[in-house]
């Protein structure tokens, strides 16, 4: 297959200052977890996105010197000659495929209290807590600035800069969006109410970052492109900060011709302190969704400009292109869920691009501090430390058994694709119920979800490319039927389902007394499986504190019914704080007049009666519905079953029975699809029921290049 | 100096199983944030205490198996070969100073939801989410277990064991207390609900622990002692688990003589998941604080007994001691604060012990995933990557030089003594005030914060013993007077105060309003030093987050006066969820009828009344008095006028003014005395205003051991 003549546009060469980019697929920085200290992976993880045909390659926000860094968040870092020598070989990665490799460099001013340097010494524009505009930890502020500090900092930034060309970067991004560097928080009034030639007006505030470009242009020479990352709306005040921010119909054309000259490309952003509206979820957001704020700015620049959108659709980013929105697709959702997004474009095989679905699992383990992980790309992270290709697969060892996956959920989908795209002679997925997809059929029902389906089109559309697989409906498998099956593996992908009354995890008291609401007492599944009766009023009794309750709420309301959700945590929907999506979420409850009531529990209840108990006392509230969003229980009955028969096995033919996904242990999407793709990915190991060992990136005594291969000494339990 | 003879007692060697403890201290497990990654700071860190003269040197809670552990914190891990080549150099370290070497094994339930091995198949006593009790971060919940999980995991248990002994322990505690563990689950009826022979009467949930046990011993053998840390009482339903916990008069004395065949130490703890309750601040804990729950216990066992209790005094040690409470004097907080707090007793030197304050800053760097950080011992932590000995000072090198340094706050007051020990010809140390300790003298005087006047005192006796410095007060220096004083090195150490009205750092509006108030209008200097009268009524305004606004209240509740405390972040006093104060504090403030009105702002002001603004609208509230707990306002500007005259500093033979603590960045109590002595210890480095580089341990490409070494090229940033 090739490249369709109407993507051609697409993989027109563009100018970069003194560089070329061979395309215009821009992997814009984000952060993955591996900062600089997991050279390993943070290079691989970027030169996959270079083979994937990516043009140009940013690492991710990185700290210039030592008194800011955001620890412990595992980001980044270019303070010294160790840095330099782990970005070197980060580099040298993403040039071997043929990109231009990047790197965003900040002051991260004070935005965490706690830094791996001590954080001594770290200023801000101006000496006020909090300075990044996040929820303030302590009030430890930072120093003020006078002249010599400001030309103190800018000479960080000029240091950084060189260590960086050292590296070997071709493009040097310095971060004035997201509100979070000291470039932005010079730029925008919230921030800058210095009185003196930094602060007041238009040229006084943009004064600081004109001068580090002036600097860091001379310093680096012409060889290195060098470009702003800028926030070019700050958003209002729900999301943002409002009328003492930057906007697009205001400075933000100013600022892009008043900098254009020190510039060679322009990376446009949207968004505060509060960068999940920059990387919006698919609940709120769709394809090029900020072309408002930054569709008109290309004209105020001669240099080419990066746009972002969560752009998975080719035919879309022709249109942008052609359009004269911007000159480079810029992605890191997409990117994460298809490093060869590019690739499959160039070679016709856009029915093949894994779309990222919007779920901003991403997001919630940047939030977290942790490593990052895709839902869509179980490979993401994974490239070094356990040695996965999201399109290359291995034949497995024992290709020649028949494989028989029970279930066709997240988790046995996943395992089916893999197991067929590793050979196996024949791998038959079979499901209860009339199609694929799982509990992500009624999932998507929710209100604004539908795009997650995604996860089951691509996996439908591929598993339907492989021979060896044959996907059987409409088919529920008894122990007696599996054994019996003839298939020799077997992997029970069962999934589980929410309970109706178990047991409160907050307090661990029985939730049982729930029974005595009879039929008005409905899981989830009752509503959107099943189809049971909601009443007008409605509880939902959330201890999941996901989205499910949150969307069960939304969809209530706009049912118009009457809802409250009560939950025992701190607020509702509470890990939607880490994928950046509580903001919108609880403002759009307020406006359906859905009533939150939070760090309550339900105590007690009777026929149209529940008992709220709290700190503050108890209340009890009439309804006619309550919806128990409570734990999810792993069907792993069958599991069970099949184990303790282990002794029939041998007459059945059968050699192995695994279990992957919510039936071991119901957790994220993410977590289900990793499940089966790991079990897949090792399934001709001696025990694939334990995950083979992975580098872990760290320092060893004594060590060696050695320690830090997949398989190596350093990594074995014994 | 020699050991007093009452002391002796705490020197008398004991034995554990196969091994003999040179006396009586034992360095209890705790976590530093260096975890196994980190051998150098971990193996230096506790090499420290050995050579302080611990008998017994614990590492931390280690991890003993991929599928659980607590990422993102970085805790200690022995899951590899690797592991075990790093905690081989730790346990050398140890025995290099004459110390037994102890590893705490603990399998953490799914304690976390992401785990660095992705928790795959990370199961718990009954598949609840939350398992530790935690706040459920999203309701995955772990898998469950049958028996052939249980052996499993037991398994486990023992190929961690042996590959502790493989890195030369001596002692290898498992983890059955604080609720932690899978040990913990199993035993306690709040979180087991098993109904096998694992659950239900006393002896089926102490099966697991037996059990493990049982095939530990048989497989490390006869040369390793083993041992639990065992949660004697889980406490009440504020802090603890209620009547479904363990207790001190209920099954604790079973359960030690249940399983004392199989041990040869106990280390009993107290308290639920909410291990600062067995490391309680000196707000509601004062010494040997746990007797009532563990001073009973020692009869029912055969083995040496370890206790805890911030154990600062030796006397009190003693008592413990020959009152048969313990065998061994267990410390975490106290052997942090003075790693020589066993040398100093040996040798006479009491007075030297730098006394343990309680004000669990630590425990807050180990709750925000941090790395260590002690308000006493600006060393803790920095033994290897700054290359810091607590006891230890060179003399500088620009040693024939005269230092004033102004202001004896903490910051000063450390800069001087370490300045003093440094051998500096004279060092001044002067203060407006007529005591010392600046702005410890009003903190102290809050409830509860009494203690914390030893950092004043230790300072005061360490200065005195130094011939080298002059304490001189009641005296204010102008900057002429500074630029004339005869010294050639000035260190400015002049504080912050809190602003009146100045900027919310929520929100970053202006508070000016504030001054309508007048008079009403205080600051909490106003209160506590200058004695400023306070209304019937008060409305703390609490911007800054941490234990000054709920100390007032608190004082002001039991002075009689009504009392509110406004604030616009989510809880009151919210630092103190990471001191793991927050829980007894909010009782406390609830008991004396404080009212606590989070989560809003004030907007507006007039003689009398404030108007507050929140999400669900606004209200107006009389007060006879407002204070506001907002910004610390650095005193920089003493520093900005000498800067500014750096051409009069020659004639004067002023070769360099520095600044610490606060009044460069109003910060920590910790970071003000960190910052002091980091100056004093780089005085005589090229350039002191910088902190220079120190050693960053993880993975460098073609890394060698001369790579993570003190002023190692890969640290240098150029």
């Amino acid at each position: 297959m090739s490249l369709d003549r109407r993507y051609g546009v697409l993989f027109e060469p563009v100018r970069i200052g003194p560089h070329t980019a061979r395309n215009r697929f821009w992997q814009t920085p984000h952060a993955i977890g591996y900062g600089t200290d997991n050279p390993g992976s943070q290079g691989a993880y970027r030169a996959t996105k270079a083979e994937g045909g990516w043009g140009v390659v940013f690492t991710e926000a990185t700290s210039i010197a030592p008194e800011v860094d955001k620890t412990p968040a595992p980001l980044s870092r270019l303070w010294d000659q160790g840095d330099v020598r782990n970005l070197r070989h980060v580099v040298e990665s993403i040039h071997e495929h043929g990109a231009l490799a990047g790197i965003e460099l900040e002051y991260h001013s004070s935005i965490g209290y706690m830094t791996e340097g001590r954080g001594l010494n770290a200023r801000g524009v101006v000496p006020v807590a909090g300075q990044s505009g996040l929820p303030v930890g302590y009030a430890a502020t930072c120093a003020d600035m006078d002249l010599e500090d400001i030309h103190e900092i800018q000479d960080l930034h000029v240091e950084a800069a060189l260590r960086a060309v050292d590296a070997g970067f071709d493009l040097l991004t310095f971060h004035c969006g997201h509100a979070a560097s000291l470039l932005a928080h010079f730029l925008i009034p919230y921030y800058n109410t210095r009185t003196d030639e930094y602060g007041g007006s238009f040229e006084n505030r943009a004064r600081f970052t004109r001068e580090t470009l002036t600097k860091v242009r001379a310093a680096v020479g012409p060889g290195v492109a060098v470009g702003l990352r800028f926030g070019a709306d700050t958003l209002d005040d729900l999301v943002g900060i409002g009328e003492r921010g930057m906007h697009a119909d205001g400075e933000a054309p100013l600022f892009i011709e008043h900098l254009d000259d020190l510039v060679d490309y322009w990376d446009l952003v949207i968004g505060a302190y509060d960068w999940g509206q920059d990387a919006q979820s698919s609940r709120t957001a769709s394809e090029n969704h900020e072309k408002p704020y930054v569709g008109h700015l290309k004209k105020h620049t001669t240099k080419p400009v990066v746009n972002v959108g969560r752009f998975n659709s080719p035919d879309t980013m022709v249109d942008v292109i052609r359009a004269q929105q911007c000159d480079f697709i810029g992605a890191a959702r997409a990117s994460i869920s298809d490093p060869f997004l590019p690739e499959k474009v160039r070679t016709g095989r856009i029915d093949d691009i894994r779309e990222c679905i919007g779920c901003n699992i991403c997001v919630s383990r940047d939030m977290g501090t942790n490593r990052i992980q895709c839902t869509q790309n179980a490979t993401s992270g994974e490239e070094f430390r356990r040695g996965w290709h999201p399109e290359l697969f291995t034949k497995a060892a024992n290709a020649d058994n028949d494989v028989l996956v029970v279930g066709a959920g997240p988790a046995g989908m996943e395992c089916a694709m893999v197991l067929g795209r590793r050979g196996m002679r024949n791998v038959h997925l079979v499901d209860a119920e009339p199609v694929i997809g799982g509990s992500l059929n009624w999932i998507t029902r929710l209100p604004g979800r539908q795009e997650w389906r995604r996860l089951i089109e691509y996996r439908e559309h591929q598993l339907a490319k492989l021979d060896n697989v044959t996907t059987i409906l409409n088919t529920e498998l008894t122990a007696d039927e599996i054994l019996d099956y003839g298939a020799s593996i077997i992997v029970l992908a069962v999934g589980s389902h929410y309970e109706r009354a178990d047991v409160n995890p907050f307090g661990r008291r029985p939730t049982d007394f729930l029974a005595a609401l009879g039929e008005s007492l409905l899981t989830p599944e009752d509503v959107l499986v099943h189809g049971k009766p909601v009443g007008d009023s409605v509880v939902i009794f959330d201890t999941d504190g996901y989205f499910v309750g949150p969307g069960l709420a939304e969809l209530f309301a706009k049912q118009g019914r009457h809802v409250r959700i009560v939950t025992p945590a701190e607020t509702v929907g509470h890990y939607t704080k880490m994928t950046m999506e509580y903001t919108r979420l609880r403002a759009d409850l307020r406006r359906l007049g859905v009533e939150v009531i939070p760090q309550t529990t339900i105590t007690a209840a009777e026929a149209g009666t529940v008992t709220l108990s709290s700190a503050d006392g108890t209340q009890i509230l009439s309804t006619d519905s309550v919806v128990h969003v409570g734990q999810r229980v792993a069907h792993d009955s069958l599991y069970r079953q099949l184990r303790s028969r282990r002794s029939e096995w041998g007459e059945m033919d059968v050699t192995a029975i695994y279990q992957v996904g919510d039936c071991v242990r119901p957790n994220f999407i993410a977590d289900a699809i990793f499940s089966g793709h790991r079990l897949a990915r090792e399934i001709d190991q001696p025990d694939p029921t334990r995950q083979l060992p992975f580098v872990r990136e760290r320092r060893i005594i004594l060590g060696t290049e050695d320690d830090f291969q997949v398989g190596a000494r350093a990594t074995q339990p014994r």
